[in-house]
């Protein structure tokens, strides 16, 4: 049997031809891929099927029809290409719920699902929009994140997403509800012998990713970017993993057995009601146990030379028992790894001989056909699942019209996977695109193990969604805003010019700093350029892992909200603030100001900005500060005295009041000189230094602390 | 009996002179103030009398005698003239509670009184500190608010203050606890009869005062600013209302008739337990009843020609009981009245022969004694007390070392006293001063009438308080901060610039303007510029009062947090913005923008800034605002779109969610062009215009509104 031609796609290069031109091959690869998309739902056997759930916790197919029509309507909405919605009734049940839901979200009674004939109808209607907005459409080359005509092509590309997942959806409904389809052939070899598989030396090799803006092909924004790894030589299996290799992994009681499951995967292994692979299905025949394989739309004796389709917590555990037999470090590849062996095994030049792109079979293949290199099926058959949880690229940017495409996996819960199977086609197998799923879930997915005792990463750094830490990641790290130069660089730097032009701390060496109330870090960072030491403490914990998430990860991400719940996404790396090189100075310690351990002390300089009005008892801080001091060392305090009942009892207030006793008003300055000349001589007249944090994009605490320096006395 | 050369002071001139001259004349000044003040207590029978209460609701003497000695510790600490306190622990008694307290504050346990001898060695100490800083400190002439002298002249015109205070409190102790002292005689004069009054002409004229720093003398915050008044013409009694003149009233019932006491006055009526001026005293003898004096130190046969001192409710009363009597408009003169007065006399031209200064005796004289023009008294012998509030003039500032001198009296309940008494010296007798008490509080003061039909301002703008208010009356009507120009102004600006352009509106006349959500008003005003009529909406009734107060009085008065609770004093005009000339163009009124009276409509503008974000219901507001414009009217909307929840419920938000259908981001403005486009058209591009709210001298909200302007389809 072959492939209709009608399936097989080719790409489209945004960066390259003439306008009309590239019009008309925007407008076929729209209608070959809305019309694929509908051929797919012809191996339903009725419209009845529609309306079933092939997983109790997704929505029915119906919902998969008219939903990558909806999309189109809200992107091009968005897009403001569209001046209205087309439907707005079967929008509005079509936009939502892709995903896994919870049992409520997908309670009937909420949903008045359409008829199949009135969503097709819809379909129409949208795909005439389409087609005429790309008639219409006003744009040039090459096609960038701005171009009217990237909204198109994000819809496209949706729709070939959800051409493959509706596949695997299609693949989990009762086999009576579907029937083959002339479009979509089951590979007719099934009963190749199974190979006997081994591992196959992969040398040592930089990966190197640095995609941007625009690119040859439409991409999600997980894939732009940049990314450089050394990969240390390692073996990867020839092929995939067969079901035949996969048998032996259940015939030892592997899903029995909850050593070879680590946490998450031993919950997942006791909830599921099936020890197999969930494709699998035991039949009885005579008496005699036999095997057969659910494909999308026919049951067959099992194929042992194919791949097995297991999630990734079957393949980790798999690589587990694997491990145990040999005596060798046997894993899951990393993403680099997967990349390394792409790279190595020279894949992507031959794309042609892949099983993918709908251009092999409508199923899985056995494991031996597809040769590339020494390896086979680096590309192609099944998904290959990875040890890697998605994370951005550094320069990762949300695209405006889709914010969370991609930022609401980045959780370290959402497994990449890469390779493609058969029915991959567009973005997903243009060598760029980076998807990932949830471990526990299924796809036509398998796996390709690797011996190598390298670690593998497995914790990236989330964005920090909690609203006030979030607000000093920026104040810390972020834009600038109304012309203010960043606060805790500009105080660090000026605690450095006070350090640098004592006379007596300047002829010291191994100067020590202490930063009391360093918040998310970024001025202990800052004051690691020129002191050899530098601790940092806060009272949040909150705060303080923040700070040593950026020193040991090198990164920080963080949301920040545009208006209302509306977020950007942010990032930001030592490297980019030039503090790469001075970061491993630097501690971060959880500690309360108002009653430090007596370990710290010793130092040159303490700096404390900005804390002694949130201090419940600032006084307690202020008398003991000198005694952490060296002889003749500095202390810099900054504050804009803003005394707040909320943070300090009024009678714990340094200033802002009038004496009980002498009525008259006393300032946080004069205190602090009363306070402090028993064992400081003030340096210097008081500096004022602004500062501009960020609520939402157009609303700002502006506030102006001042900073005073005392030089403990000899 | 002579007054003792060393009673009388000479007034001190701080704009000329040589600069150790003037040291040596201070120096004398403050030994003269000092040694006076002590001698005063020798009035005193025994040490015990210090500890008597004259008052139930005032501290013993003891405080009292401390007290001017500890003020001039606190105010030379606080402006660094003295390293530190003198003694702290007599120091902490002496400082606050000099008037009226409530009775747990005055609880004797929580008082340790300091012995009479512990004091007085306490006020030497202060003495020598005072006069070796008089001695050394630097200073130039003229001696201004900034001058290191001005907080000494300030500690002894503080103490001249006490000086005739104390002799008040002296005068309501026992008789038996005080005796007569020979630098204190009593005036001699005792049984001159006394006349019979009459109301004299005194032509209108204008009443002007500019006080400026630097001044000829020394002067308390409210001397200072400007003060313009056209007094028409009235009469006024020729003498002060003599003991025998005040007799009649009370001999005709005016303590039993409620009629002739407003209702403060009556209040204080009912409750005082003597049915006559204070210091009156009723003695039987032999069978007859007979009325005494309490003067300072003795008891004498009611004196009839003296002045009769009362309080302010007191004279009050007898006016209205005059006028019934008389058929004349009696009353008592306001502030600009008794100037206009001592203008027209020339009574400062007579000060030499005035009972003041303690130059003429320790007590009253006979009303009939110091002629001055055409009256006698209009400076002297009791202070007089007037219809006036103390209010601030314009350009009012409090001086940093002494803040609440006045500002906690503007509150309509102290009434000024004019004039003087016998024992009024140094500033109290300088010509600017100004001094108002509680206006049941007892003096020696007393009064004069006059006949006018002219009405006299009872009520003054205070300082507006109201954190939130005051902090809208800043940002209205404030200064401009971060080099942010003042938003209301600039917002006005544009809507006008916006109805020049109209081409429509241009040719339009009596144009109308509604602004909603006008907060205190100032771009009403400013819209009254352009607009013929502006109705201001705005739905807390304590901004819409604080438009209305600026409207009727032409100024406004707020406090401003510095730090803490230490409070700046601010205050505007309409005349200092420009607006006199258009103010009466507006009319402001409480309404709820989202349920809208219809009468509030045929405008040609409606304005909303910062206003939709506020509302409980945004959209109500916005789906209704098209039917209140005239055809082709325009709508300007300005926000930041700060959406939160205790203001408006998520479900009514305009933006800054994702929407629960499409699951897509919603922009509020967005929503306003999918609200407003049925009615209007959108007219040019969104603007940003920033804004500044201070909240403290440190801390402020800067934020950007985005502006938005709509043309009312035709």
């Amino acid at each position: 049997m072959q492939m209709s031609p009608t399936l097989i796609s080719q790409p489209v290069f945004l960066n390259q031809g003439e306008v009309e031109q590239k019009r008309q091959e925007i407008k076929a690869y729209f209608n070959q891929t809305w019309e694929n998309y509908e051929s797919l739902f012809e191996t339903l056997v009725s419209d009845d099927t529609f309306y079933l759930r092939p997983c109790s916790l997704r929505h029915p197919l119906i919902f998969y029809f008219g939903h990558t029509a909806t999309f189109f309507t809200n992107k091009l909405v968005l897009a403001k290409l569209l001046p209205q919605r087309i439907n707005p009734t079967i929008e509005s049940m079509c936009a939502i719920g892709v995903d896994e839901m919870s049992w409520d979200d997908l309670n009937d009674a909420h949903y008045d699902w359409p008829s199949v004939a009135a969503v097709r109808a819809y379909r129409n209607e949208v795909k005439a929009a389409v087609n005429a907005l790309i008639d219409q459409v006003v744009f040039s080359l090459p096609i960038d994140w701005q171009s009217p005509m990237w909204p198109i092509m994000m819809g496209i590309e949706h729709e070939r997403i959800h051409l493959e997942t509706s596949s695997v959806l299609i693949r989990q409904l009762p086999i009576d509800q579907v029937k083959p389809h002339p479009l979509f052939p089951i590979c007719a070899d099934q009963q190749t012998a199974a190979p006997s598989n081994r591992l196959l030396a992969v040398p040592a090799g930089e990966v190197k990713i640095a995609h941007q803006d625009p690119a040859p092909h439409y991409g999600w924004d997980n894939e732009y970017g940049q990314h450089q790894a050394n990969v240390t030589a390692f073996q990867a299996s020839e092929f995939l993993v067969s079901n035949a290799e996969f048998l032996a992994f259940v015939e030892a009681g592997g899903y029995h057995t909850p050593e070879f499951w680590n946490e998450e995967g031993d919950r997942w292994r006791q909830f599921s009601p099936v020890k197999h692979p969930s494709f699998w299905v035991r039949k009885t025949e005579g008496g005699q146990q036999a095997w057969y394989l659910r494909c999308m739309t026919e049951e067959i004796p099992m194929p042992w030379s194919w791949p097995a389709e297991v999630n990734h917590l079957e393949a980790a555990a798999f690589c587990r028992w694997k491990a145990a037999q040999t005596g060798q470090p046997i894993r899951l590849p990393s993403e680099d790894e997967y990349l390394r062996l792409r790279d190595f095994s020279q894949a992507q030049q031959h794309l042609a001989q892949a099983n993918i792109n709908l251009q092999q079979a409508a199923s899985s293949c056995p494991v031996t056909r597809c040769k590339q290199g020494e390896f086979y099926d680096v590309i192609g058959n099944v998904w290959q699942w990875t040890e890697t949880p998605i994370h951005p690229f550094e320069g990762f940017k949300v695209h405006p019209l889709y914010d969370d495409f991609t930022t609401p996996t980045f959780d370290n819960k959402h497994n990449i996977i890469k390779g493609g199977s058969w029915i991959s086609t567009g973005n997903e197998i243009n060598g760029s695109s980076r998807y990932a799923f949830r471990r526990h879930f299924f796809q036509h997915a398998g796996f390709r193990y690797i011996a190598s005792d390298a670690p593998v990463q497995k914790e990236f750094s989330t964005y920090e969604t909690d609203s006030a830490v979030a607000q000093y990641c920026e104040f810390h790290f972020g834009d600038e805003y109304f012309g203010v130069a960043n606060f805790a660089k500009a105080y660090a730097d000026l605690a450095i010019g006070y350090a640098q032009t004592d006379a007596d701390l300047a002829k010291r060496e191994h100067l020590k700093v202490l930063e009391v109330g360093c918040s998310v870090g970024r001025a202990s960072f800052e004051l690691a350029k020129h002191f050899e030491q530098v601790v940092g403490l806060d009272f949040s914990a909150r705060f303080i892992n923040v700070a040593n998430q950026l020193q040991t990860s090198g990164q920080l991400r963080y949301t920040l909200p545009i208006e209302g719940e509306i977020m950007d996404f942010k990032e930001t790396t030592l490297a980019q603030l030039g503090l790469s090189e001075v970061a491993s100075r630097c501690e971060f310690l959880q500690q309360d100001a108002t009653n430090m351990k007596p370990i710290f002390s010793g130092y040159d300089m303490i700096v404390a900005m900005n804390l002694i009005d949130r201090l419940y008892e600032p006084k307690k801080f202020l008398t003991d500060v000198a005694a952490r001091l060296n002889s003749g060392g500095l202390l810099m305090l900054g504050s804009p005295y803003t005394w707040l009942e909320e943070f300090t009892q009024k009678v714990h207030w340094l200033g802002g009041y009038k004496d009980a006793h002498s009525g008259e008003n006393v300032t946080t300055l004069e205190t602090l000189h009363a306070l402090l000349s028993k064992d400081f001589e003030p340096v210097g007249a008081p500096q004022e230094l602004q500062f501009v944090i960020r609520e939402t994009a157009r609303k700002y605490q502006h506030t102006v602390s001042q900073v005073t320096l005392w030089k403990k006395k000899a």
